[in-house]
């Protein structure tokens, strides 16, 4: 099953190397991971999408929660959670498909942000659906580059943290 | 000096430690890291931003490319690259500073994507000055929650890799 975990961290070197080390340490891939600074400087936070067993990944939480420099652990799976990400795409726009690509961008609210000869970059936000839509929409055209920076997660309002 | 770095990974297990470890290794902190799949599932692109000696950094890039598993690495740095990140924002919003809120948002053209009875969750994209731009105009409602997910980059089309 696909989990998405937050884990709150001290900005120190050495713990992201350490917590991607517990999921290696176990076989487990990590399909994406954000990590970035929050409001307070000394203190990050990271997103990570991980599959697995629902016991291992509680398993895994526990001995998060035990690392030096493991301030918290959040899994918000089955939550009510928003979780967004965003994209940077090159896509290839010939004279004759720009049109249809602007056309693109407009319906899905997504915006331009580099303009060249034989491509434009398109930067767009939201969630799986949305983006997943954009590309397959894109696709005929010619993805030549794509950045995703993963999901980042926030339990809606109605929700409490366990 | 401020570092982008763009290193393209096979999608296996032990990537994100290994390359994480390089960094901390030598005392050098990851302000910021972002790692998702490419449109080839089996590649995935981290983006680290981090702060460094030029020399430290060009010694560094070329240990990650003689790690096991890493594709491609690209400093970035300096050359012409559009950077952006995603926010979500967690801001009080009472019943007398909700219209406030709204203002900011539309002015700032990001978007609501959760309503409590308190709060608000504010979804936002852009380059570094406008992210700044948002929070220090909601930090007066209190900012309760924010998570980046921190920097994505890529070169405009008028620059080669090199």
């Amino acid at each position: 099953m696909k989990h998405t975990l937050s884990v709150m961290v001290e900005n120190k070197f050495g713990v992201l190397s350490r917590v991607a080390g517990l999921f290696s340490g176990r076989g487990y891939n990590i399909e994406s991971l954000c990590v970035a600074p929050t409001i307070e400087p000394s203190v990050s936070l990271m997103t990570i999408v991980t599959t697995g067993d629902d016991a291992v990944i509680e398993q895994v939480c526990k001995q998060l929660n035990k690392l030096i420099d493991v301030i918290k652990v959040w899994d918000v799976t089955g939550k009510n959670f928003i979780d967004r990400e965003m994209v940077l795409i090159r896509v290839s726009a010939r004279k004759d498909s720009r049109d249809e690509i602007m056309r693109i961008v407009q319906i899905l609210e997504c915006s331009v942000v580099d303009v060249g000869e034989n491509s434009l970059i398109i930067e767009a936000s939201g969630d799986d659906a949305r983006i997943e839509t954009l590309l397959k929409m894109l696709k005929p055209h010619g993805i030549r580059e794509l950045v995703r920076t993963g999901k980042v997660a926030m339990l809606r309002a109605d929700q409490k943290k366990a």
